[in-house]
């Protein structure tokens, strides 16, 4: 499928702390690391002729502006807003602003956690939600936003 | 992967109403029947080896009688428990008393929907969740299960 | 009006517990039964050349059956949920998808009653509401609904 | 019936803004004006033996001042709070000591409408409540009404 | 004290449905009427050398009027405001416009009645409360005035 | 006691999921399964005079049929709603409906555990409460109904 | 009135800090102290041919057990129960055992402090509430209390 | 602009207590009064061609009564709904029946007042809202609502 | 049993009021006292092999003061906390650090009185809770507090 | 008064994602840009002897950073914080710690839009808010903030 | 330090159960006994010139009374106020009244234990508070409160 | 001490504003500087054998950055997260991530200032919180995290 001209970009967003991915609590979330992920995650996007390309940030403002960007150089979004997840409006505002179908993922499985955890700004903007599975949250994500532009 | 005997055995389980899909609201929930996705499901978990069956029923008392079964002849559950996801503590003891790994799905995204679709009883005790992908939220659920049980 | 051949078709629905009308609590709830109620509702149906049936059962999912069923033969629902009223978002779900219009009745003043049932799970989806009256509220719910009709 | 020397008498209130139906919004309200209901309320009474009055009030204090009056000149009430449904305690004390029966009705289904609608102080006071049917909701609420007072 | 020229000049408002008083539930209220309760308390103010005015209505608006007046020919107010008690912040927004001290007085012991009757807009900003005591609630808030206009 | 001829009929209730007691969760319930349970309450009743029997359905509306027989053929109820008892409006009615003493029990302290298991729906209706004593919750119950039905 | 044989005995109870009346905060609380407070109640108590005792403690217990004793030595409690008043069920529970007219005094208008102080465990079983009158609520609840036991 | 034949009308609303301006609490209010405001909204107006009428009122009727007359003499409200503004759902009923465009505006800075005053019934049916900036807000709500009709 | 030597001790501590039992409200309390309520448990203590002991006081401090002296004096604990099983900390502080089995009782069946009697603050750290069933409710607690100690 | 020596400096600062006006949502937030409302209320601020400069950023901490310089180089602020409106305390506490006068606005109507958009962290310690009027919030604001300084 | 005359005297207070410490659940609170604590705060004041004594009651009255004593013998409190924490508005009053500057310790981080534990009622009146290091809580507070008495 | 050759490190961490410690509102805050305080706090961790660093930004990005360091170059946290103590879940999740002990610290008494600062996301996760005592604040929040180091 590489030789195919017309491909979907994907933005892949990481929240805060995703980048400690396999160096922190590897016994709750595993010992992946994220530029492991982000490989798997360009792989599995190139195998069904898409560029997925990944950002991460610990900065709430340098995912917005990322996001911003995306209006014009991706055709959808597979974020995991980590702690912003229950926060920030304006990660949310910047979402809606960018029009793109979203995907929003999380490794673990925020309903059996603390009870903030279960409030999302996102989710009701987002195409769905994928949670639980670990790192295989983010690659069924992605296939489902795939499978959404292919549509 | 045929010829293994050894097969992992998932049980797929829809609650009330889902026996209208594809004729009820489709241009909401599409025209793909539930026929159709426990065919798909079924011929997913045959090309890795597993033995997929399913069960709908608009009756709790009869689902939660499947899944008391389901502890001696299934290795997970995928299920879609409809209306009861949010109102039934039954459910949620019957799915506790098996035992088995859970994956919650939704066809469509439930907190883009009613306040009271945005409290589930199921979901801190699944595995994960995957909502609002259509038909496909079936499939990505099955195989974040097969993918656990593989493991 | 008899014989006009072209009837509306009412399905009537009474929730859990109504089958003890007329023995159970009659100072409360009068001294006529179910089945009175059903023969003056379809008397009173007939002479505006409607057709009326009616359906009780204190299994949530036998009355899920039954509306799905009334999808393809009614052309309108008078229910009583009775105590589903208050927590059955599948038999809310049933009601959706079979895209009829749809009258609540009460016998009794449920705003004059227990906290928990000032909330209806059914109310918001309603053409409109009737409570208070006694075996009454049914009459002149299936007035309504039969006005709603020939409009 | 119109021989009949000893009829009952039904005093009809409107609340605020109900002086505007027809005029405002007619594809929500219809094109039925006060006046017309009115006299249609008035001619199902006389047809029963019942002298049914009308008043309208945009002024809180004007209702109540009515509703003392009817102390003396009715047997039952039948009222569209309006905007005062939800917020008036001055209206539900005035009904609570004229003790009659009440009927409270509502043009269009409140339950279906903003959060704040849903919360009613007269309800749990009157006899019953009819909302959702237009300006059948009036005739249905008399009809219950004069079934009330008859018995 | 009759010779005194120097008096204290107190402004007694009566909310709505007041003027019902005797004639409305007397085994709750009793069987005094509001002139009675008005002659008594300016027989009382009298003996004390002060001028007791009353005034009831069951119009807000009415109510603001007078209270605004109060502003130059009163130095105190005693106010039952009944029903508005719990809903009219405009009365609230009079009260303290007018800037004078408030006793409130209640009938009846509203914190044994329904909860919408346990919060007031006005206790925060009266000098003191009294209730529960029938007419005598509004000697005794007279008495609390008049001594605090005393001192 | 056992040549009394007019004895005491008690119905015992198990709600959802109770019929796995034994195999599930053993080391958290015991390893005594229902059908022991009921063995021991139908012998205690006997030593006491009464005729004890048991009935157990993870359908809510098979529980609700047996109640509403048990108006004809018993003289009081012990019931443990299981997971109904926090959602089930139905059950309720029925139980009210049926004018039995009621004694509602639990094999564990509901009050340790998730906090929507702290709510039912029973026990303002209950004679009285019994619950955390494992299968010994059954017994006191019976022995209080009994004792209240002798005095 | 000295020589009526036969009157009426009150008993006063003060709850936590009031023994420090006059001392604690007298810009707020004023600069009587509570014995002469007492002293006028019985003066005030004696003049109307009625005995007044009056007790205060910072213990509950001590509280409580004398209002277990003012069931057979007083006809009625004028209580100032302090902190306590927005949090003993225990005190509550022992003025209903007691089954004496009781009138809740403060001297802070409690609606004007702090929002915890809005919830009182004891107005809703009272005869009626003084507040905020400093020392004279006691007098006005005293006075109130006497003709309540006079009629 | 004078010579303009075709004016836009405005209709500026005044709520209960606002014909005190100046008068009352002038260090928090201003010594301007209530007449002077309007003359200056109607010279600001007639600058740019808008007839600008003022009426102000204690009865939440005569206000309603205004705004209905709105509908055939007026383009545009500016309201200060006062202490309306938080309870009174007919108000905004009228205001929604009399579809023009609404803008609110408050004198102070209801944000930075007691809680009660947070919750406006008006605000989400109005184009915008001004409030905290004194009489200014009356001519910035003024500014954009000539702004919007002029477009 | 009475020659054994090692017998269980168990402490039954009674809440505040308690000491009123079959003096205050007979008809909802019964007319047996407290004291027989204590002898009754030690007889049926005594008949298990157990050494009851009995404490009342209306002190809370007291009933702490005797939970920490059961800490070495005891195997087991029965408390009918009365007013202080809704707010007391302390209470439940004491209980935790005795760290022995406790059973909850209460005369009256407290879900069916006021709200804030449903909360208990030592339900959740007691074995189990046995409630409405009078003096009873002791000795079912009685009994499965040595059913537990037996095992 | 382009000579007049001695300007008032404002600060304009615009939150998350305004920088996208004119190219986001124009149909809602109209095709002006962020540049051409910065020059507006430039030329605005010169007309009136004022310096007015903008700043915008994505990043919250920049915004900090910027209030915080303020405090030297400004008079006063009109802020529009975006999506930190209901989530920054930080922001909050710049705003305080600058000790500057605040004119907070917003192009929509929050009011009008999701519930959490309803509470603002910065409403409460402004002079006052502007909301609803697209760019013409900014030029009010800032009106209003300059009658205040010129005051 | 020791030869200075005019020391600080500083009261230390323990509320209930606090006298265990060291005996009950050693593994969380540690081996060290309140008299061990005791002695530390003595010596750690006689260090820096003040004299430090303690009390500890498991009766509410009890700590009120010495704390009211504290207004003529002590200029500071250190406060562990246990279980009262959470539920003594009588605690907080004797505080008030006592008006010298109180430092509140807990032994635990209460902020991570039960949710009712993390409402003090103590908090906002105190200095400052100190949880979570068990007993150098208590130093650490007694530093903080001789270092303000020292300023 | 300082020939020590193994030293704990300590990383000290400042939220938002707490740069502007000093100028900032002095009367509140003090006159001391942040750079004082961290002059202080080394000198304090130095002459106890600890290295103690500083770091403050008002970037949340910022902080979680540092904190993420500190996992590798610090043996434990001293944090006054400033504003972002009420709302950062991803603050929470570093410090979570960087599995140190961490003692949370506020120059002011957070209890006693507006609603929103009661609720912290940091204290449940902190070994324990010290706030009210000004700069002391962070001093003692070193010594006892040195303390629980030497441990």
């Amino acid at each position: 499928m590489a030789g195919k001209s017309l491909v979907h970009r994907v933005q892949v967003l990481h929240g805060p702390n995703l980048n400690l991915l396999g160096a922190r609590e590897p016994e709750q979330y595993g010992r992946v690391t994220l530029q492991e992920i982000d490989a798997q995650l360009a792989d599995f996007g190139r195998a069904r002729g898409a560029l997925v390309q990944s950002f991460q940030s610990n900065h709430e403002g340098a995912l917005i502006d990322r996001i911003q960007q995306a209006r014009t150089d991706a055709q959808g979004l597979v974020i995991n807003p980590g702690g912003f997840t229950h926060s920030s409006v304006a990660l949310r505002d910047a979402l809606l602003a960018c029009a793109l179908p979203i995907v929003e993922v999380h490794l673990s499985n925020i309903h059996a956690r603390e009870t903030f955890r279960h409030t999302s700004l996102i989710s009701d903007i987002a195409l769905g939600v994928v949670c639980g599975f670990g790192a295989s949250s983010y690659r069924l994500g992605l296939e489902a936003l795939l499978e959404h532009l292919e549509r």
